[in-house]
């Protein structure tokens, strides 16, 4: 019934690689849990200036949202100018990101017409899945929050979201 | 995006054959349903824990929802490690499942673009269309409730939720 | 109910010393973050029968829910009859409790009109501030996750979460 | 604690003098928009850092939320800590005083029962009214935003609000 063009072996393949190595991370992260669970404000605020850092280099303007391990607001910053709009697209890329351990991008993959997960938006009081939410890992791997970038291309608030990610030492 | 190329006219009888057996079932349904009309906690209890099971068989993550046959919320469980965004995701796919009869997968089919209930994840404070819910019958036939479960593949979050259905005689 | 004509100094002095408690659970919690920071679902199904059994020793009808440390749902169960507008009770009340580290009905002393929290259950997609909604701590005083329990009296309601409470070692 | 006696002429000479420098701080504030009509987010982000160090050196645990003349969220952080369940306070907070222009105190004096304002908390999809919340003025005494703080007693949340209203120069 749900016709799909992409042969469907290939996205079951691409599905499955994505549960394994979720569930990789996941004992990883189990084991390990013992040492740090959660973010800090400090990383946080850290996180947040990265993307911003991006965003100023590539002149553009953004919100920018971060959540905790618990898929709830640890900061936020909206550049002066940027969409107004944007505010809650970045809050809810952060917290998409978090409740599905993946980029908001790879999950919208995911919820188009036809694939597996069409219009999950719907759920958990509203998702964004368009790229611009990308899980925060810690050292050891574990997901430990999400970040939410929102106001240019959504090529470009990805990218911007990456710097953040990459800040998170 | 994806196209459907199946011709309208066989999606019509479909449609129709559905709503005949539909109807049939709701006769039958009326004409016993002095007989149990409900759902009880103890066979909620022991269809989550059939659905649980095969998920720790199958070396998933899951959240499991079952709602009594007013689409009520009965019982639920979320196994450790499993994706906070699908609690949402398995009591809206069980609810889902008993306020349409079918399971969320058949909904899905018949809500993509171009089909006839194009959209209607936006009614009922927001349905899951994707496979994962499935209805709950007594050994009469009685739709007595359903199942929800989420967290893995769709294939496999419907396997799970279907071995919860077996577990109701 | 909560009717509550304590002088205004005492309530004063009842605040602070919550607080004071808090900030003591927290530096306690944090300090001892590092060995269990969430509850499982196995504690969580403990805690949901204990509640259960004292309940039916008592003859009422509840809904119960528990959820994490990130106050998101973890396991529900609806006792055969219960009323169906208790669902949402029972999971707002241990949602409540968690996101505030209180049992509801302190809280719900804090809200009342003329009361420095008044119409706090506005908040949060609502809140529920009345009894039955209970902090779990796991044995080092850390906060786990809430208990909430409604269908029955606000204090039948709160006996049995603290039966759950009770069963969290 | 916001109990008030006042009898109800001396309230209606206080709410009509409030109208009144409402109406006073309109007019001038309109003559002088052309200047600078918003707060920018180097502004907000030393408000937010105000407010936070008067909390660290009070030691307690806030959220702390500047939103701009509009209304809307400009920055946003959450200590290390701080009850969850004050995200959403702080932001409510700071959106409630900016939208009637005093601080939330204020206007739950006027929202208890048989007060003019009765239960105004539901509307504007929910208010907090309760203190913590306070106008941002710019040097000419331009409403151009608003701070709100949660999660410690009403006051000290008022205590620190005010704190990042005087880093407002």
């Amino acid at each position: 019934m749900i016709k799909q063009k992409i042969n469907s072996r290939m996205r079951a393949v691409f599905l499955l690689s994505i549960m394994f190595f979720l569930g990789v991370f996941w004992v990883t992260g189990s084991a390990i849990a013992s040492e740090s669970t959660d973010i800090t404000l400090e990383q946080a605020l850290v996180i947040v200036s990265a993307a911003r850092e991006r965003a100023e280099k590539k002149g553009i303007l953004v919100n920018i949202a971060v959540v905790d391990a618990g898929a709830n607001l640890m900061a936020f910053v909206r550049m002066d100018g940027a969409f107004l709009g944007s505010i809650d697209l970045a809050i809810k890329k952060a917290r998409t990101s978090r409740l599905f351990n993946m980029s908001t991008g790879t999950l919208g993959g995911l919820s188009q017409p036809g694939e597996p997960l069409y219009n999950i938006e719907i759920s958990n009081a509203g998702l964004i899945t368009f790229p611009g939410g990308v899980p925060l890992k810690d050292k050891n791997g574990n997901i430990v929050g999400a970040i939410g970038v929102s106001g240019a291309s959504v090529e470009d608030d990805h990218e911007a979201a990456m710097a953040g990610v990459a800040a998170l030492k």
